[in-house]
């Protein structure tokens, strides 16, 4: 199976990271991670989107907040799928990144999810992945099932709950 | 390669659905396309996600304005990736199928394109099936190449008609 | 008289929910409340909405946030009256709720109130469930008027806050 | 049955509020149509809610643009379900409609539809009326019946023209 | 000189109107505040608005939130100039009142402050009885240049603090 | 009776402007009108708001679009009553300049109607200097009767209208 | 004096870009002008980018729609001060661009100006060139006043249209 | 070289202003910092930017919240460059002041950075100033390279990190 790389603009990116490398490491999916700004540094943004393919990479991650143009610039340079993860910052509640990373001119998609989705890149990625891979395809219908039955649990004791109001 | 399955929720969604569908069809994938409600056919959007992985595909994309909430409801129920592209319509410019596409739950994600992208929802879901197909990765590399050269193209003209400005 | 149910997506919703059912209790409504999700308990949220009117629920209240789907994946499957409660979550405000709720398509509206408006949801509720019991309709003037009394003895008291400044 | 009463907030909105009356009238249900400003006619607007219930009204349907205060403004006044409909106007897409409209504050809830959501008020307001009244829960029903078999028909029609493509 | 009225939609609207009421008596003008709402005491609201001209009053200053009738509430039924103070309230940062409080449709204006623009709304409806009262013209006058006074003063301190960076 | 100025930002706001003219002068109200700009004539603007209050105007309206400083900049020069007409120009629907107008610090207040209200603004203004003209309140509140009227004639159409629907 | 770059991420920028230009060339400046996408033309960008300065450039203006990058890609790769024109696309009126230009990270400045603002660019881009050529200073200054002098002129005219209203 | 202004619309501003001061005199930049309104000392605003360039200015940097017109303002009385700060307030996460400084008519530009950009106005002034002065433009090069470094050692750091995980 190829790897996952995880990309975020700046270290302080790491708390919503941190929970998506969590999410692919927890299912088996090798993972590379890296603080690479496509402002800052450009040229490492290039080189490794460019090598990505090659790398063995087969999709690539990329957080970014403001005017988070870090998953459009990977996408650029190469024809591997690139997720985005609009980060909230201090103004605007992370409506400019994910405008930023969204609205992608035709011909460049980013496979864009939620404002701080960290935990949603990482399955869309395990999604992408699986295609060619039927064990990670089974560890993420279990995942599933597993969800489903943490909601059905929670509602028991919900039932419970309300019934003392 | 594994099919690719095109979901409108409206057929009034088809100006944008079909450059989506010919740029699939374009690239030579095997395109299944479909008018399904996730409010007015519940059970036909979900029977269609339940079987989708074992019908073949490889990747959905649902199209849907206002609350948008195929691509999500088609999420609910399968774990192939599901790309989803917000619609414009009478009023929000689209702000409504954005927010109501791309801000999923932690454990669902849609992998969201741009307002009215069909375009690049083709593109995204190529390049997931790319991953397990060499000559359509070429493909993608071919049309990035393409799509450089049409802009050095325009460039030059650009040039000209800007000398006489 | 029919019961009301009151769905929460999540049971972090339960802060915003509390309310709602206190309110509904208060009134006298036989509440059954559940935490079902749309996105991670598709067949749950199905099912509930196919046997609601069968099961005596006369009106379903769904709370929900981000892209909030729950609302409308339960009035996809009944006739009954559907209230939605917009939840406010940790970006954008409660906005991408409020329009995932209310910007439903022709066919299956949404009764959309306020974010995180658990109070309006049962006084709504509670206002259709009237329609066809005397009992409840009286305490419905009677805590509208005593709404109204409140305000006045609020107003009273800032008379004499007023003065002072 | 009770009787349905459509309020309009000037003349200009009657676009919108055609369908909403064809729908009511459609599906059996008595209706009465009146333009009321809450700003220009704020007696009137108050007389019609004080006695609305007296003169056998079941729900009571508002549409409004700009700021949009006739569903709160009859809401204060009676106990009987109010539903907005918020009018798309000259700036702002009805967002200022829409906001005030749904955002009312504990107490008095007005159950919002979409932007020029005439056709859903319509089938709310029946949905509502519906639980006393067997026949027109059967018409829902059946009409429910009728919109999906509607997109199952359209679904066949693109098949045939995405085979073209 | 007339009266000024301070009009809160609710008693925890006190802490934006509390400045309001304040600037109004240290301008020396006659305050009479208020809790009225426009939705839970809509006949107050009349009988206030109604005999505000009679009662003495030039001008009323009315705050309120979310879906913020209040100000326009009152402008039905008087000629009197009425300011609106949007008050921001737990979600959407006041855009909910300053929408609601603004966008009144023509022939019924409300002056609009800032959100939470208490002490604004307070200097304009000084503004306006200061037309029929010179004394009260020249304290705007003296209020006008010791703002002045106190910005220049303020840019001394400035200077310093910014020597030693 | 003092005079009102109608100053305008730019000679393409004279479509919503033209409005605000008719009404003020239709109230019998001595009407003064400008084309200066906050950006690019500075000083025409100090100019006139330094000396308005001495050249006996009693209120002063400003209509601009976009950044729209020009409300403001008046206001920073007089203790004159500023009325804000924010304009809708070719991008952002006029939220820009209703930002612009309406979001003043303390100590600054612009009276801010809807955007394009230039007939509220006219109307505002009037009852400013109605308090201190008996003849321009009544025709205010004449006008005020007449709008009433005029919804009760429009509805009587609209109802022989519903009747053939 | 340096050159001025004109840079368009597509084609389809010319008509807010012809402005742009024409006022440059208008002001004596030497432009240079290209179509380069960020997104399509990556190494193209960092080319011009890198060269910029060497190449005799003193200002680079970037306009671009949607998920603008372009002006920030160029950003980040030179010291020279960067214009970034946010340019409307087909939905969401321009805030996308603008948010994608403006929202830059610490480091990474885009001198950015109004939605479709060319013209204010190429004043900008002559602001900054001016401060080593008096020649230039002088023609912009000749050019605010003529500015002034124009809306003058427009004053008296719309002088003599009110008369007649 | 030529001289940087910093103005303030209010001391309160001086949080964000003190990181653009600094970063100016760490540039070696001679900076001059004053609080000057737009709306409280128009005469002091004037006054500042019609002696700017005679002054020995180069560039002027105006931090702004609310309805922020100073950049505005003084960019009304000068040909210099004027960088625009929007500055977030209490309330709108500062899409006011973003709108207010950036949306300017035509004629009249100011170069607006990020909400609460103070350190990439002073980067961007430099830039300008470092058209006429190498020193500066090693000096901007430097930094450039510095945050390069900066990122690549934050880069290996994470590596370690993600490795735990």
């Amino acid at each position: 199976m190829k790897k996952a790389a995880v990309i975020m603009g700046s270290d302080s990116d790491m708390p919503v990271v941190k929970g998506c490398i969590e999410t692919l490491k927890g299912l088996g999916i090798e993972v590379e991670a890296h603080v690479i700004s496509a402002h800052r540094t450009p040229d490492g943004a290039a080189a490794f989107a460019n090598q990505a393919a090659v790398n063995g990479f087969g999709v690539i991650i990329a957080a970014a907040g403001k005017a988070a143009h870090l998953a459009g610039a990977l996408a650029a340079r190469t024809t591997l799928p690139v997720i985005g993860i609009p980060i909230k910052s201090s103004t605007l509640d992370g409506l400019d990144a994910l405008l930023s990373t969204v609205q992608m001119p035709s011909g460049v998609p980013v496979a864009t999810v939620a404002i701080n989705g960290g935990d949603n890149a990482a399955i869309l990625a395990a999604q992408i992945l699986a295609l060619t891979d039927d064990g990670l395809a089974k560890k993420l219908v279990a995942m599933k099932k597993q969800m489903m039955e943490s909601v059905i649990e929670k509602d028991s004791k919900i039932q419970a709950e309300v019934q003392s109001i």
